[in-house]
């Protein structure tokens, strides 16, 4: 186990970026926002990721320096060709445009063509609410990855679709960032490298059985994660295809499973200015004290407490930021192999 | 049981308002509303609602005819005050006015202050999807009906607080609408009645222990219902606090449970011209292969078919056009007894 401090976490990110000819500019946006998601806690978006873009801009699949294209745009609305830059360069983008389109007209949205993996959509909403705004986002699938079974299917045509929304306090945000199935492929991988058995209900094996036995996902032939609700699973199908229209179908990217850009990511975001509707301090006012109802119910046995969307995140950058992250053996041996390579110095 | 055409059960709908001094567009519009819901097949949202308005008439929590006036407005955002009037009434212009903005400038959204009981909040995205707009809309509580706790607590704390979303295709719209809770209220009741037993997971009696006798929810003392998700309650609980914080923080509307107007309805409703990101047409062809897609899975086992999100209702409302709408005895029987009342000729 490393452990390391953000600021130290952000200059190795840099300068391994750099070293595969990122621009600055680019190189520190992906490092900002890796290591964002590991304040966070959210480890699996984090610094991890570092050897599997070096890897995607050695084949040529991440073009760092690409340019960024407004395709089309309306006073509110932009769709940003990314030129298969860095997901985040992408989206970082997009939020911003969002953000300036609804500061001037009180609503702005964004979607992303030929973009590489966002990383954790939650970082984005987070981003506008830290400005005052609300956002809400999804992810869908340009073609790869339909793991996830319609509710009533058996065979895979939804990825995970995340959703995510952001609201600002007067204190920290509520930031819920939610994938529409019942696990994550990465969730699957790792119970599967632990020998541990899955939750019932999370996946089909390739019969269309349940199982709780994680090498039934992988096969072959494969299996697929289920959509969220388990006996009401059609709310977790509806809210995945929700989330997939409105990257893809309305963004007019190419959805199909044969799409060559499939390995990529779509993004999808929505930003309201609050002083459209209400005053901004009013409604910070009033969400500190929406938090507090929200976490005066007495807790159900086996909990200790409410927990707010986002509140674990905001816990975890508070405890990181004083006491650093701590990156495991493997991942920062892959860190180190790749710093290598590219004559980085860590 | 009686049967009856959607024309016939419009008039009687709308003359029983009228005779309740509803001017007549504002009859003609609850009606239109509560009859959509049934040939929906939504009948729980129809004109069952009939003896339930009335009386609100009489006690003076709805006023018809009240005025309709914006409180506050931008290029794309609407406060529309309903002024007590009818929820249809408020909600129906609430969506006209958003498709109308986001027709000049790309998004439309508005949310309703002092509004009644909206009804079936599906009817309202779908219309702007018959419009050719994708809409996204949520209702929270002003106040009451704080039935479902929050994960991890075993008090109520938010309303079964509905997600809707319509998007058009060249042939029927796909459509969600679903409570961000295991169960609604009104389902609870029914299975009560029936001396059904509810799924295993659905509610916590007082004490805070789970159980399938719906008799342990009313209580007294009351229990209450849990968010969608069983173990992954988290994300049915974020989904509630995303509904809430849309119709009330971000509109100004007390949230409080001792809100006089907590038996009333609060709703925010998105509008999305779809040619602000892409061609309509190419988008509704998009739709069309993509429900294909998604319908082309094989069935699990214990499913015939994929249903798509909205396809149940689409299926229903052909089937009740033709061959009428059944009411239930006892619902007719309350109709009939509220006519009377009135002196309104079914």
């Amino acid at each position: 186990m490393k452990t390391l401090t953000a600021d130290c976490l952000r200059r190795i990110t840099s300068d391994i970026f750099r070293a595969c000819q990122a621009p600055d500019k680019e190189a520190n946006t992906v490092a900002e926002i890796l290591v964002l998601s590991n304040l966070l806690g959210l480890d699996s978006h984090g610094v991890i990721r570092i050897p599997q873009y070096v890897q995607l801009i050695e084949e040529k699949k991440i073009l760092p320096g690409g340019a960024l294209t407004i395709k089309h745009e309306t006073a509110t609305t932009t769709v940003l060709d990314v030129g298969l830059n860095f997901g985040q360069v992408g989206a970082k983008r997009a939020t911003e445009i969002a953000i300036e389109k609804a500061r001037k007209n009180g609503i702005g949205s964004s979607i992303l063509h030929r973009s590489n993996h966002v990383g954790c959509l939650g970082v984005y909403t987070r981003m506008a609410a830290k400005q005052n705004f609300i956002a809400i986002g999804s992810c869908g699938s340009p073609g790869g990855g339909h793991w996830v079974s319609p509710y009533g299917g058996r065979e895979g045509r939804l990825a995970t679709n995340p959703i995510s929304f952001a609201a600002p306090s007067s204190e920290d945000p509520i930031v819920m960032d939610i994938s529409t199935s019942m696990a994550s492929e990465g969730k699957i991988r790792l119970m599967r490298n632990r020998h541990e058995q899955l939750g019932k209900g999370w996946i089909l094996d390739a019969n269309g059985s349940p199982s709780t036995d994680p090498n039934k996902f992988y096969g072959p032939p494969m299996g697929v994660i289920l959509p969220l609700g388990g006996s009401l699973g059609y709310k977790g199908f509806a809210l995945s295809v929700m989330a997939q229209i409105l990257c893809t179908q309305l963004g007019g990217v190419d959805w199909r499973p044969e799409n060559p850009l499939g390995y990529g990511n779509c993004m999808w975001i929505l930003v309201i200015n609050i002083e459209s509707f209400t005053p901004v301090e009013k409604f910070k006012q009033e969400m500190n004290e929406y938090i507090r109802y929200l976490k005066s119910s007495a807790p159900a046995p086996g909990f200790e407490e409410v927990v707010i969307p986002g509140e674990l995140d905001n816990r975890a950058m508070k405890e990181r930021k004083s006491n650093g992250i701590n990156i495991e053996d493997e991942t920062w041996g892959q860190i180190e192999e790749v710093a290598q390579k590219l004559n980085v110095r860590l």
